[in-house]
């Protein structure tokens, strides 16, 4: 089997978990395990699996990202977009510039930089079975088997088994439902959540886009071929529409019968979207969760999480007749609220900024 | 009448406070009202009554008291104890002191370094009743009106008026009692909390000291003409008791029919004795309670207290969904609880050092 070139786009700054990560220090930095960021843990996953890995990021953020991917087992590429352009760009002309290299049919697989998932081995078994479909030419994504109603998540709605692979066809993609609905499709069965990962043959994602989106397509395998960054490739790259990869590809081709999914079964993904989703994946056998180099002390305080940025490491902090308290210390800036807030926080964080703003 | 030459005893670290105030940043240096600290705010209540103002402190804490000090409208000075000797010792050397330059009839008033006074206008108008008491002889404390069976006070049980001032009896002086002997004073009537005021005449004072523990009256005045730090001067000093003014003075001078009480009425007092207190004190319009320069955003919080200690200036805490919330910024620390908890702070403090040193 082809081994697989590793695309990781690593945008947005992961407003509701403000004020532990910004744009200045996005979530992908996180340091959910000790030690090892969310973005780390992205590239050491599929480093069994992976040709190489190349990370697409903001010129910003470039620097800190290169201090993650320092040492990776397998060859790695940090890329900086001139401007953000959503997921489309950034992992097409990572594709056009592997197809470029290394032809038409190598493998490209993009993977969320912000994820958790708390089997390693699972997720490569399952990744592995999603390459060899792609090597028969579908666009595949792998979907998460729900555990739960969530509003938070896109549903891929599933179809037939494929023969000889262990995946389906994909119907459709549906956007966040709402809780009706959400449980409408667990009651019925067969919607997996979508966790943004897709593999496919280069060409074949390239020419499904060139079929969407031709002239994209066509910038993007320009691009693939000229120096960057450099006048002409900046301007190629300023022309191009800002649009999610989802939206680009996957759903106007699973219409058109083109998508696959491998069931991804108890594999512990978490897309660690709030506070809430940090807590479940950092939890200690004390029943605390704590993310970053702090000492917490929790005193009747069952469910809390607390976390520092990396401004506030080294520090303490002492949770105390609270459950599920949430206490977030960055730098200048102090949350302290309970999991009961965790969709919360850009309401919080915008009354915040005024507050400070004003003061 | 007499001018009343004032003693400030600041010694006492306020661990009930922990970690806004610490050995080295007592009760007494906390900005319950906005940038004035406790301390500051008992020199400049007394002053349009006072003579002077001498604050006895450790050496340790002399050139932080001195900031506070500094700029007061009356003659002030600061003492440093060679040693802690409990409040008789520190304030019998300044009763002694003033009686060497001013004679014995000079008037001393001792008051706490670390309590809040709402009304001070009315606090004055009873301290003045006090030094009519205290020129007639009478060793005279000021006694607090109950608002509630408090178990965290001593008591002083109150006697017959005094014909011609404004002054009962004192019959005894209690030890802090359970709430169900709190409950039985205040449905009996005629009790008033201790809050450690006494005022009297220098020579009275000191001769009832010298009844009950004549060494230490004599070594007081002894100290009193000596020059300090001296080695022999040191040396009295290390030889004295260390015993609170209470024990020493107050109860067995009331047993003896010596002492009287001027009842303070609503001034709003607080010792502000731990973070529920402190809370009662500084709470703004918004029902937010703010200690030091910080910026607060309350949302859905009532009755909640952010305070920063001296190395956290310039914050801002967002407390978010959590009623009574405790919420205290010291430098590398953060303490997260509730107003529930606020008479455990020293077990919190206790388990959080632990907690640190295990580290």
């Amino acid at each position: 089997m082809s081994s697989l070139h590793v695309v990781i786009p690593a945008g947005g700054a992961g407003t509701r978990l403000w004020p532990l990560s910004r744009q200045s220090w996005p979530k992908y930095l996180l340091e959910v395990e000790r030690e090892r960021s969310l973005l780390r843990a992205a590239i050491e996953r599929v480093e069994p699996l992976a040709a190489d890995v190349c990370v697409v990021t903001s010129p910003a953020t470039a620097r800190l990202v290169a201090e993650q991917v320092d040492g990776a087992a397998v060859p790695t590429e940090v890329m900086a977009e001139p401007s953000p352009k959503n997921s489309m760009p950034a992992i097409g002309l990572a594709a056009a510039i592997i197809e470029y290299r290394h032809g038409r049919d190598a493998l490209v697989g993009s993977f969320a930089a912000d994820h958790a998932i708390a089997d390693e081995q699972r997720f490569r078994r399952v990744v592995s079975e999603a390459m060899r479909a792609a090597d028969h030419g579908w666009i595949v994504t792998i979907g998460i088997t729900p555990t739960h109603p969530a509003t938070g998540y896109g549903y891929i709605e599933t179809g037939a088994s494929i023969d000889g692979l262990a995946a389906r066809g994909v119907t459709s993609f549906t956007e966040k439902p709402d809780a009706t609905r959400a449980g409408h499709y667990l009651a019925r069965g067969g919607y997996l959540w979508n966790a943004g990962m897709f593999i496919a043959r280069c060409g074949v994602l390239l020419d499904a886009l060139a079929e969407e989106h031709p002239e994209m397509a066509r910038g993007l395998r320009a691009l693939a071929r000229l120096d960057r960054p450099s006048r002409q490739a900046n301007e190629i790259w300023d022309a191009l529409p800002a649009i999610a990869i989802d939206h680009a590809v996957a759903e106007p081709q699973a219409s058109a019968g083109r998508v696959a999914v491998c069931e991804a079964g108890d594999i512990g993904w978490s897309d660690v979207g709030d506070y809430a989703a940090l807590a479940e994946c950092t939890r200690d056998a004390d029943g605390i969760a704590r993310v970053g180099d702090i000492t917490v002390t929790g005193i009747d305080a069952p469910g809390s999480l607390a976390a520092a940025s990396a401004a506030s490491q080294g520090e303490h902090v002492i949770v105390c007749g609270i459950p599920d308290a949430i206490v977030v210390r960055a730098g200048d800036t102090t949350l302290v609220t309970t999991r009961a807030w965790a969709g919360r926080i850009r309401e919080v964080r915008e009354r915040a900024s005024h507050d400070r703003s004003s003061e």
